[in-house]
């Protein structure tokens, strides 16, 4: 049974979707962060991630060497560090590291493969200022999901080494938009409907095909990844993109895990710190995602 | 004409006040901040400023050494440095100095007169971090705006040296609550209605005398203070309290100025970057700031 809290997140789409009077003061750009608290003791700074506009969100009590590189969502169109540094900086400060959240280029100037190479350009910079790939995760919601995965297929055609980890927050990863839940969750999403969906990715993918592995990951060649962790509502459209994915990565031989959770909304994590289900499921995350980054303890050491 | 994007205050405020469905999205702890858009490059950095949870403000531009000691408003009952940091970021990013943005206790606990003595405390803080006097601005709004005044009393009378100048955004002074724009703005006011500022006066000064000049400015003496800035609203039922309190610290020798800007709303400041009244308003607060703290340029300086 879920949470009465986390009817929040159903709620605000809706008033995405109805625009009432007072839309204006939810869905602006930055509207989507009324979801989440403030997590506390996490600094937000302005970087230049190599050119790419990025914003650390640093926990007092974080591992200052192991970082999440950061790609929000919000269908290419949306989104921005700004919506999601809480987000993510619940998730830094369960995890224990530091995230930087980047603001890859956008619709309509941010035609692939331009997120895609923003998102290598931010990877390389963490690299040059030696932090170390295996103490690197690449952490995405939704369309950041694509990005999490397509942009390590770039860079290791580049010759960069692989992050340690890959953690996929109800990740886009089909933009040929052919999953069966497109058909059988219709109506429990409170968000999308597949012609939406088909239409933000044939904006996304401009001549690039739909089935071009730097568009779709689903056809994408995994082998040698690192491990993959993905969390997924069950009333998404969105559903099969990710059991179809972690299915896809462990053919590959990849160390891919699934977590669906009951009654949930697409991207139902941005409720941190509001609705139970968000808080466990960060937890579970970041259960996860310490001994991928070499942290042993259970909790975040100030000490580090 | 106020703008069309001017109404969005009041449309909050009614939002508060009527308590539809979806209130709990934008009425929690953290909604106030929704009206604000992020000033951008513009960092945020929590502190201990003496015991005092504060949160630096820091443009990437701003001179180090010169700080804005800020005093949200809420009526002593909700706002923090969370829900007011976009705005004290925009106003620190057009004046060029850094904002030390103060938690200091509410209501229970939060009795008079520990938010002053919490004020106090963070002054005193800066003072030891080498920040010169001469070289602060208290910046207050609502009932932050009593703070920066009756904090400067306070510190007064332990020794301490008061700050260059006091810049107040709809300051509520008067806990007698006996304004005539009480009356005269009924009605006019969003917010606001006389009973409830008499019911939110008389929990914050609980033994208190109303008239005591560390609870009501207006019985205060400001011989010595440095210069007084003030913005109102016309349309507020505090209208009088900032007209009075700009007469009552000319009576005293002091340098006060008082603009009254029209079809305006209580803290119409924190629309800034989405209503043009509100950039306005700052702009015209970090022009007549900047000389106060020393700064003679007309822009921030980067290279300061």
């Amino acid at each position: 049974m879920a949470s009465e809290q986390s009817s929040l997140v159903s709620k605000l789409y809706r008033i995405w979707l109805s625009q009432p009077e007072q839309d204006e003061l939810i869905t602006n750009q930055y509207g989507w962060d009324v979801l989440t608290t403030e997590p506390g003791g996490v600094d937000y700074i302005e970087a230049d991630a190599g050119g790419v506009e990025a914003m650390w969100a640093t926990p007092k009590d974080a591992h200052q060497d192991r970082v999440l590189l950061c790609m929000h969502g919000g269908g290419f169109i949306g989104g921005s560090m700004y919506t999601h540094r809480k987000m993510f900086g619940h998730i830094a400060k369960q995890t224990g590291a530091r995230a930087l959240i980047i603001n890859y280029r956008l619709l309509p100037e941010g035609m692939h493969p331009k997120p895609v190479d923003d998102t290598v350009t931010a990877y390389r910079w963490l690299l040059d200022q030696r932090i170390a790939a295996r103490h690197i995760a690449f952490c995405g919601d939704s369309a950041g999901g694509a990005l999490s995965v397509t942009a390590q297929l770039r860079a290791r055609e580049q010759g960069l080494p692989l992050p340690a980890a890959t953690i996929l927050l109800s990740p886009w990863v089909d933009f040929e938009v052919t999953g069966g839940t497109m058909q059988s969750n219709a109506g429990k999403d409170a968000l999308f409907n597949q012609p939406w969906i088909k239409q933000l990715a044939d904006d996304y993918r401009g001549s690039a095909s739909e089935r071009d592995p730097l568009v779709t990951p689903l056809h994408a060649d995994l082998t040698g990844f690192g491990p993959i962790y993905v969390q997924v509502g069950d009333q998404e459209l969105l559903l099969d993109d990710s059991r179809r994915l972690v299915s896809h990565a462990q053919q590959a031989g990849v160390d891919a895990q699934l977590e669906v959770f009951d009654e949930m909304q697409h991207t139902f994590q941005m409720m941190a710190g509001r609705a139970p289900e968000a808080d466990e499921a960060i937890h579970r995350l970041a259960e996860w995602a310490r001994p991928k980054l070499g942290l042993t303890e259970t909790e975040p050491a100030a000490a580090a």
